[in-house]
């Protein structure tokens, strides 16, 4: 599984901490004394898949480094209401200081792995094809909300615009076809990136073919057109569904036979799994 | 209105770039020269209330201050799908390269206010009632969202830890009553700062008003009892209800004579409303 | 007592030993090994409270986190000259490098807390007068500062623009008078944020009592006046008193009745107070 | 005159407005619509020197680019009560909001002037006298106060660890005497750096002239000692007074004919200078 | 061709700007009038590859957005001694302070780009042939080294460890084989990413082929080992030499068939090209 | 020995490490369980002089600080091909993701460091000779490669423009004269730092003299016309020979009697050192 940067969880964690904290959490600071310890403990509330552990620690390390957490749900875990997924332990000011944070992050995250599952389960007697994310993300967020994607067992496409090559409409427009476009493309790009291009028509198809691109983006497509250009590109390119893909008419994409089903939906629309954690008040 | 600082919006929208661009827009680099100049269309494709100019004209004029961008439905606008919403003209390789950005953080607030409108819209008939927000936001995000909110129809709670008290039970427990803690803190608290406190019982309710906070919070109980705390606490505080509010019960609870309805998901799990750039191809 | 957040403690100190250090402290790495340990000794020059040590004890740690400090004067200790506050040991080398910036902090803060109490000492007679400090700050240095008021015995005004209205003649004058002005604000501002007006005369301290606003400023007025100004608002709101508050005077405004005296020069006139680091030379 | 880099103002008001605004001016952003403008007075209250104009600016500019700054006073003016010292237009929504950052800015940096012009006016009978500063400074403004210094007549000695050596008791305990530090230290430091020594008895004086350096600090001899001193070193090398200089002592200081006179008070214990900025209601 | 983002030029400069001017040019602040205007000439000093005039144009906008810069020479010339390649005017003081910066990123990145026109004309007539970079690169600089890399006729490898896969001795060995390790990344790894394998021996090319990897780089072998390899891969793969290329062996690996040839020395061992900035004296 | 500062060291290998890792370790990630340790050596595959040692732990510390390093030649040793110079251990999953990054800073600062060595030892027998650097440094890296320059034997110029005073043609010329530049400089200049100025005739260097400056800067002059400055000088300044020095003529121009060579390319065209990672597969 690939896991985010350290780096990148520090400098996430650090931002919510600031916007959060303000000057400090005054309530705790003026109600609790430094030295009275606590356990809190993690409980779904909702069923679904938790993912966001790595981000929740180091909530608590940033505050306090002797707060422990012990998970019994790790990332991927698929849990039920009432199920107590971790504790959590220290001094009570500190652990109240970075509850909100914590729980906004793994709500958000769980949120996002449980959606991701969901349609991952809907086209589960599919067994080759993908359900992908987009760059439709949360701004600032997106490392994040692509591993909750792995952990709800859906795949990545490209993080960002400099991963890999996707030719679009404007693209094509501006160098006069899709085949000039790929070459355009292909004297200077790393031979070590994939050219897509996304297309509307079959016309669209057969000169992505003749490009000898390696994916092939349907875009908008009736499952039944999809379905015979699936026929007509016969794995001379990895074929990949998108736009407006839903729970409602994922299992029909699925059934045209692409490879790849790409939904906007798991990471911009993703509602938060509830979650609450419980500190104990003696 | 208030506005986010520029500042904010400034490094939103650079954190947000620095992540889709990565090292560039490999594409757009490759395929479109520079001076070619083309005009984008934003259109709504759901029915909602728009929100986020401010960023999606960040975004441009980081990739390039010789964009323009004309808004005709500015923040708070109710727009119905179809509707031209904004045309943006410029070099088309940095309209290009700023598409999803600029789509993503206006999708995501234009999301928050239409969610926000919708449940201030379910109580419109209890004029005395605010819909407002919680800390469960999506961190990075906070002050657009409540941002948002606000354009939404609905109001904020407190910003962070700093700018208002809050006392909860670990609180509590930790002084020993309400009346301690409450004291505890008005002793230090800045005078320009309101005491809320949160109860779970007519007994805490009392012990609240005996000890004459400012607002209390009436947390997760029914709407019935909740009639009943307006009818004791009779005007000597302000009264919040908060827990689990969502469309199906936010008229029972706005019936109950409470002046505030705290609710988490509109910043924690409102969907992206569907917004589309379309981009001239000629 | 609230503490500033750890967050901004490590940022504060980072900038302050960046700015000392440059390329590095040349004068101590070029004459003492690494390896050669020595003991520090804060003492007092002066008469003072003491403020500051989370930093000092950040700066160290910066450096070193082999560095030990021992403090035997806490933050709002009273001192006297000849005091040993502190004893710090460690590589001398690093002691050396950190003595300025520890000490530049150190003798800021506890120049504050010792004006602030010097101030809070004059009035102690009066037990239900609060003094509080405003946003003259040193930039920067803000919540470390107000948490020295504190540590000093004085109490804190709003921290920024952000915790709190105060609504001045300008916004008045934009707004059509003291009434359409808190009218204004009230519905827009969030329940949890209290309104505080600045007036000038009897008329205003009227209209603000009309508007029910919160917290009453009176703006430069003669103790005589403020007097009058406290029997007429006779307990419906807070009465903050401000304006050239100085040693000189703060008592016959004490005397007047008000609640709150704000004093800006206990932020940003107050001199450091004469603290030293003595390392031993063998 | 140097003045401070472009960076250093744009990043010290970027810290500044973030630490003033938080989540943005309530007040104003609620009272007054954005398109009323007014016009600003800065006005002396006390007599002084004016120092501070470069921020003052930056503050402006980052608020809004379209407010102008017509300065009457500019940096090193001396001033009386009462002169207006610039005006500056714009909205009136964004003066407010940058008014106490500008004012902090102004009366400070104007404080560190006017209190080292008192210094250098008490010896401007010794010509060959140089009145200069410390790293006795605030932290995070060394730079600004460093240029006020030099803007109120005094002069700077190294802005940090890392431009010149200066080598003191601890140094030379750790090398075994003068002469071994001072070895040590030029076979390695920059041929472009001079080396000054801190001494405390006529003994070290005469170490520290066989060794050549270029600078001999006096730490805290009587004005007799030190004019003994200056007598004995005879030219050999710059002589700099330093230790509790005050304006009690300073002209028996140079009345002993040392070069130059280090004071901590004028960066570490400034007091802010008095200056208004008034708003003008209509 | 794709240029770095603006956001990266902007911090690379700001950032080698603060490390060059610390407090300020102060010979330039203390002798050059800020309105005395003057015109500078760049001038090739050696024959070589123009690269970098983008981070020059910044360094002059973040000092004085008043400067003009005339490019006669753009980013891909071919220059000889003598050769003016732009002219700079405005305010000599600011010149001068960003003189240095400019010229050392001017210098260092036409270094890269004339290494790798060298490389790239030695294998000029086996045109199928690409010789592209590596991660050997200046830390903090490879954005722009690859951009250096591309201006001087070569192509560019994977940017960082994120944009493509590429499967190393260690990662086959804790997998128990090339196919092992190939299926482990291939169900998890984004289909828009090519999957690369670096081998040794005839028998791991066997292995990479029949794992259907996307590209195979021959490390360390022989012309003669290479052209074997190429006969045998015969198309079904990208081929990738790799290992101690230098201009001596560069062509009869170009002979031996490979695809791509990359090249450590062209980032990491690239030397400056000599370029002199004249500023006319009056 | 001057060490760079611990924060400089932290922040450029940060920097480092999100250019290289971007998204994560793809390959690493998917390939390797992140409990399996191995062993890795650092070989010298070239003679040279080692440096860097602080920036690789530095490396590994960030990704895990499990890692351990234990270094064989540390900074400043005179390596053969093939000698063992540090082992690394720990989890290979990480050892492989801070492989490059470590490479690519010890190769590139003991390529420094080497290069310095061998012009060092061309003019060993003129043991007054000081090879030192110049401000021709790669933008980020200058306070390491300046490090790197004493590790290998040779001595700094200054650091930035604010450490030293050296006055060129242009502040000739705005001031009309060497002796009106110095003048100008000497009245406002910290006493702490030296004045330098670059000299192109013999003219110059009278007048240099004349104006009693600590350092003469003879720029470009013939090994013959140095000889006659540096006679003519005869001890009243420091004398440094400037401009195009390389290995061919650096033995003639120490032959001259100058004191201080300053050489641009040992920072700016070094190439890097060969030193392989070998890190056990099983």
């Amino acid at each position: 599984m690939i896991n985010p940067p350290k780096q990148a969880c520090t400098e996430l964690v650090s931002l919510a901490l600031r916007e959060d904290l303000g000057i400090g959490d005054l309530t705790s600071e003026l109600t609790i004394p430094p030295e009275v310890t606590r356990t809190g403990r993690f409980i779904a509330k909702a069923p679904g898949i938790i993912c966001g552990w790595a981000l929740v620690e180091e909530v608590f390390r940033q505050l306090n480094p002797g707060i422990f957490l012990n998970i019994y749900s790790p990332d991927g875990s698929l849990v039920a209401p009432g199920d107590l997924l971790a504790v959590v332990s220290g001094p009570v000011k500190d652990l109240l200081s970075g509850e909100r944070v914590a729980l906004n992050l793994l709500q958000h995250l769980s949120g996002v792995a449980t959606c991701t599952r969901h349609l991952v389960e809907l086209v589960a007697d599919f067994p080759h094809v993908r359900v992908v994310d987009t760059r439709k993300t949360i701004p600032g967020l997106r490392i994040f909300q692509k591993y909750a994607v792995r952990v709800g067992g859906g795949h990545n496409h490209r993080f960002n615009l400099s991963d890999a090559i996707l030719i679009k409409d404007n693209h094509i427009a501006a160098c006069g076809g899709i085949n000039a476009a790929v070459e355009k493309v292909r004297t200077m790009v790393p031979h070590t990136m994939k050219i897509e291009v996304e297309v509307e028509t079959e016309e669209q198809v057969r000169e992505a073919l003749a490009a000898k691109v390696d994916i092939i983006m349907l875009d908008n497509m009736s499952p039944e057109l999809m379905a015979e250009m699936v026929q007509l590109i016969n794995g001379q390119a990895i074929v990949e569904a998108s736009g407006n893909v839903s729970p409602e008419n994922i299992r029909a994409i699925a059934a045209s036979g692409v490879d790849i089903i790409s939904v906007g939906m798991i990471t911009h629309s993703a509602p938060a799994l509830d979650i609450s954690l419980k500190i104990s008040s003696d």
